[in-house]
């Protein structure tokens, strides 16, 4: 025998499990799902940090718990938690709630692989294929490659070091000590990503070059071309261009024709983020947002936004056709990747990526095209701009409501007028005190639990909101009520 | 009205998406659950590539399909992929299947949100500093620093990025050119995400020194110091280490005292990949295998693989106590942190990341911690090293297995030898031919479907087993079981 340890299986485990996982679907549907979409409960129920750690019990023991007090902890978890699925939340890029998507993510959960190899994911590493395929023709692309990841920011270091490698072959052996300094552009607006991946990749932030943008949020191709002068008189090397589709706070949408003609003057890899804007190629009508993203050499995507895939589900898709994302990113490792399996290893991918492990993040988007079609995500993508500009239209008649800029997308920015500020634009101390507003009414919104929309300061702008139309399930009503509780929470401000 | 888009809300939107849930959550608990886990039952279902895509039908359409087609779907995706959860599955560093992490997975994709800020995570903002603070304190830390990131892999490039900050500020904002060369140091038989971390840092893999193992594949402290040697007569900075604990094949544990006095000596940040090794820490009984762990910088520890935590589930934990972790890699975006909240934004811990969006890795550890507490883990621990034993012991009982070399973890590395092979040691052709022996036993056992294990050649040694030990279910039996199985699959090889 081998000292105290029972090498032996109890039979309850099989059975206790799925008793409990059972009942924990049950709390789920019931606390997360009806009560979590239902406009009549609340979004999010607020508690102070030091309470909520109270009231969670989060304490990690020696011993396990009983049935009975795990289930309340998925209870707990579920009340304490933000509803992302509620249609009033607003405050990211994400929100709502499909249930097929829902559907693939919990089948993913409980098959529980990883992407790298057909052997032990045949079916998802067909899958991804299919689906990157679907999604690289979207962008007008009937060739190329591409690979999930962890997220846009991710999606995004791997255009800028793919492209590196394009540049600068020499760089995954040698490092960056055997090239000259290189210089990345991109907007002003442009998701902060793009510094933390020059940051991460070694090239460092003062080699980022801030494009100027014009009041719409879009970058100025002009500046563009004498930042690119302005980095060659530095000695730094012009090497990638990233063009935002879709700018985070604002929604704005580079020029992206006018970035690729300079892009190719210049032999610089053009980088697309469209994490946030890339869902209009769905829509016949709104697509012209995104003109000129063929001749891209790379594009990100975020379905986990727009798509309402579900965190995480975002894809870099790449125009080359010359295997360069995986000659970039290959280590060969003999124990995943052997050559002499019987079956066509050329479908092993998992070299491709800087991962190992890598979740399977292509079935709750297959899932989801397959029971909505591509014409459901089309609807789904004309329903959310049209909102938003009813939004606006409505936003206009109500002169307590400043936009801050006229959007072409989903976004919605824009102040809050209370009373006292009202006509009071010229006082010395109205930008200060319109700053506080947001915040303020921010408060008030999340304690009583309605809604939940974010606010933010951009360059000379003081705290303005942000409010974003996703979900599906919204109706010009929840416009409506969004503006009116709004001037409710700050009427006495 | 705008246009022909529909903007209201249908109202059987919800209750049909319900319905299919809970259809599709019947489906995977058959399927899965049920199946997936029978002794019986096959491990897989193989499918040639060319069949498995035919009979998925994954082509991407414009419309919809029909709420029967999207279970059958739900079905054919269970039916086709491998059962990672089968007893018999013990071909990754992961399998089996804990149903309270499984429940905590549901919970966390049903709940959709993003680890980045207290306002839309509250609870799971303060789980993951509770989980980290617990796995750190088994590590020895009473302080420190950490985050959950996409795998392993992805944790290690965080420390190195984070050990090249804390040596080289500057290159943060100025790049490597800024810098003088650096070297890193690892031994041959490390996880290849050290030299993929290096390419994608902007590091190169030629600044990466591969230390010499000796034959249980733990690094050789003098090789280490001749390599220190080498690299700074070569003008490369000396400021990275990483030892292994639990190598990916061998499951080997480099000596980390030693490791570290040198470490110490040069001024170099010790990383340790404890990936796969690290919950040893949670038994008394086999602890000291990662004797020394607390005088790492830092440590990567994936509870997916050994504690069941389910993809993707891995920390890179840090003993500074100064922030480095958020001064290396913040962005400070004010959409996100806002630092005029109405909470303590000290919690808005989003800026230690690389990503923006991050899934909620923390929920499926905690709530089986809960379930089966501290010394649930460490039984569990204890049981997969006393049957990885009670393996080793039999096998040496059976003269057609030959062991790779005595390891001391869970990874049982074998050649089997066939009958026409026995006592041929000396034949010229005796590698070559045993070198085809595992490929051809692995498609047979894949195409019967009865188990899964993997295999590999590796420096001078031809293609071998390497059968590990995880799940929780498996006894004794399970363990005949593979003998036998290898036994029978190879018997006229
Ligand atoms: C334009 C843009 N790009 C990239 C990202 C990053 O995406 P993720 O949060 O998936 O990392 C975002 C996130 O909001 C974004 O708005
Ligand atoms: C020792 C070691 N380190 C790191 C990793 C990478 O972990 P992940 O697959 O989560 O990226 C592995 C994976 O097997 C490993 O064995």
């Amino acid at each position: 025998m081998n000292g105290h340890v029972h090498l032996e299986e109890s039979d309850m485990y099989e059975s206790d499990g799925k008793l409990f996982l059972s009942e924990a679907f049950n709390v789920i549907m019931e606390e997360i799902l009806h009560k979590g979409t239902d406009r009549k409960e609340k979004v999010c129920e607020w508690t102070e940090p030091d309470q909520l750690r109270a009231l969670m019990d989060l304490d990690l023991r020696e011993n396990g718990e009983s049935h009975e007090q795990l289930i309340q902890r998925v209870r707990d978890v579920a009340r304490y938690s933000v509803k992302t699925c509620h249609p009033r939340f607003f405050n990211q890029l994400f929100a709502g709630m499909d249930y097929h998507a829902l559907t693939g993510r919990l089948l993913t959960e409980t098959l529980n692989t990883s992407q790298y190899t057909y052997e032990v994911a045949p079916v998802f590493v067909l899958m991804e294929e299919e689906v990157l395929r679907k999604l690289r023709s979207l962008v007008g692309w009937s060739e190329g490659d591409g690979i999930f990841c962890p997220g846009g920011s991710v999606s995004n270091m791997y255009a800028m070091n793919v492209a590196r490698y394009w540049a600068f072959p020499q760089v995954k052996t040698q490092g960056l000590w055997a090239t000259p300094r290189m210089a990345i552009f991109t907007s002003q607006r442009s998701h902060y990503s793009m510094k933390k991946a020059a940051a991460f990749l070694g090239i460092g932030t003062d080699n980022v070059f801030m494009v100027k943008v014009d009041e719409s949020g879009s970058m100025i191709p002009e500046d563009l071309e004498a930042k690119i002068v302005q980095a060659k008189s530095q000695d730094a090397v012009p090497f990638f261009v990233n063009a935002t589709a879709g700018t985070t706070v604002q929604g704005a949408f580079d020029p992206l024709n006018c970035i690729a003609d300079i892009s190719e003057r210049n032999g610089m890899w053009m980088h697309i983020d469209a994490a946030w804007g890339g869902s209009v190629l769905f829509s016949k009508k709104h697509k012209h947002l995104v003109a000129g993203i063929e001749r891209a050499n790379s594009v990100t995507w975020n379905p986990h936004k727009m798509l309402l895939a579900g965190l995480q589900c975002s894809v870099v898709l790449f125009r080359d056709t010359t295997n360069l994302l995986m000659r970039c990113h290959s280590a060969n490792a003999t124990y995943l990747f052997q050559q002499d399996k019987f079956y066509d290893t050329s479908l092993d991918m998992g070299d491709k990526s800087i991962q190992c492990g890598r979740k399977v993040d292509c079935l709750k988007l297959w899932l989801m095209w397959k029971a909505i079609g591509t014409c459901g995500f089309s609807e789904r993508v004309n329903k959310a701009l049209a909102l938003a500009r009813y939004l606006v239209e409505e936003m206009e008649k109500r002169d307590n409501f400043k936009l801050v800029s006229k959007g072409h997308f989903v976004n919605v920015c824009f102040w809050f007028i209370p009373p006292s500020l009202r006509g009071k634009e010229n006082n010395p101390d109205y930008q200060e005190r319109l700053s506080k507003v947001a915040p303020a009414i921010k408060e008030r919104m999340v304690k009583r639990g309605t809604m939940m929309v974010g606010y933010q300061p951009m360059d000379g702008h003081v705290n303005f909101f942000r409010m974003v139309v996703v979900s599906p399930r919204l109706t010009t009503k929840d416009m409506d009520f969004f503006l009116d509780e709004i001037e409710k929470l700050g009427k006495d401000l």
